[in-house]
């Protein structure tokens, strides 16, 4: 068994708080992480306030393998995780050369003025590694252990891309799916059991309602797969031997 | 001007982390809050983990005027929040007699035995209130500032209806709306210049990329009607000043 690799995520955005924009980068984030074996241990939502930031990120970038933030990173006033992330690890915040020339030279072949603003999407922790966006160009960053990525889903989709190749990946977790046609008062009793009894899966039941009508999505998870067999054949013996669902 | 009302919530969940469920708790949540003035100000997704759920609970609970909690108060033994609420107020779980009493009859009427389970889902911490639960019976509980519900969105949004009004409302954080056909390293710079001057409100940039196009939603949000109007329309002749979008 290899060790076990971990992550967290800090979502920076106010438009998220407000109920203004709804998130789409956690699940993906989550998505991605599951299937190259890294576990996503704890999200954080916190608004467009340096000292909410800082403190996110110094809390989650010490106690998991990998931390990656999602949001703040363009050229307007309420763009501030450049700064935020330069002040965690202590360092300043400066225009990074490389991606100052490449943002110059862009608007240049654009025809377009190089703005105060626009420069802004330069500035980087100093020490920090370009994570290219294929998008729109102007790149997150990478500093420690922290991966510092656009809001805008698909900026941040293509950067992820960019960011999993360099990851150590985990062994992934397998997971196998048992559809109860009950409800979870049926079967939490001799759920628990065979929990118990297969220590290295982890079962999670997930209630459903529809119509009415409860039933559970069973989800049986180990990084072994035999350990995986065992216990989904214990569940399936349970569910066998109860009555048919009303 | 009325004191400013916050909250928080944390998402408790290994089926959120894993990607297995995307959430669709914290937008109602942060729409709700938003339309009747409470500012959702951080949003924790937390594993089914007691360690970590007492840890957010109470680092969200004294910070914030509400903290409300969705997932894990089912009849499973990872259905964990119940305990770790009452051991985050340092008070015992216990069956609660109203809500173990009503299950019971409820099952009872249904011809459905009253399992081990089933009876999970009537511990509270002692001394919570119930938050009813019109959907499937077990309730919420509420204790102290924190509110604690279903994660299944269905029971979820009708325990918060029933939460909503118990909730003291700040005064409603207006919000305007102006479309932007530039992209944010046009605005950025004028825009904080905006922002600077015009400190009661909250001005916010959402760049969106659309078929190769940038473009910018800008919201500008405050408590005053007058500070509003004010700052839309410097944005908007800020905007009338500028070459047409490319």
């Amino acid at each position: 068994m290899s060790d076990i690799i971990t992550a967290a995520m800090v979502v920076i955005g106010d438009e998220i708080l407000s109920g203004r924009t709804k998130d789409k980068n956690i699940g993906h984030l989550a998505d991605i992480l599951a299937a190259i074996g890294i576990d996503l241990k704890e999200v954080r939502i916190v608004p467009d306030e340096e000292d909410e930031i800082v403190a996110a990120i110094n809390a989650l970038r010490v106690k998991y393998t990998y931390l990656f933030t999602t949001g703040g990173i363009g050229p307007t006033h309420d763009d501030i995780t450049a700064d935020s992330v330069a002040k965690a690890f202590g360092v300043p915040c400066e225009y990074d050369a490389k991606a100052y020339a490449m943002l110059e030279a862009s608007y240049a072949t654009r025809g377009l003025e190089f703005t105060e603003a626009r420069k802004r999407m330069a500035r980087m922790p100093v020490g920090a590694d370009h994570i290219d966006n294929p998008v729109s160009l102007a790149p997150g960053f990478r500093i420690g252990n922290v991966h510092v990525m656009a809001g805008v889903p698909a900026i941040f989709q293509a950067m992820l891309d960019n960011v999993v190749p360099t990851l150590r990946s985990g062994v992934v977790m397998l997971s196998a799916t048992v559809h109860c046609p009950h409800g979870e008062g049926v079967i939490g009793g001799p759920l628990g059991d065979i929990q118990k009894a297969n220590p290295d899966t982890i079962i999670g039941s997930y209630p459903k309602y529809l119509d009415g009508k409860f039933w559970t999505e069973l989800v049986v998870r180990s990084r072994s797969a035999e350990s995986l067999a065992r216990a989904k054949g214990e569940i399936e013996a349970m569910l066998a031997g109860l009555q048919p669902a009303s």
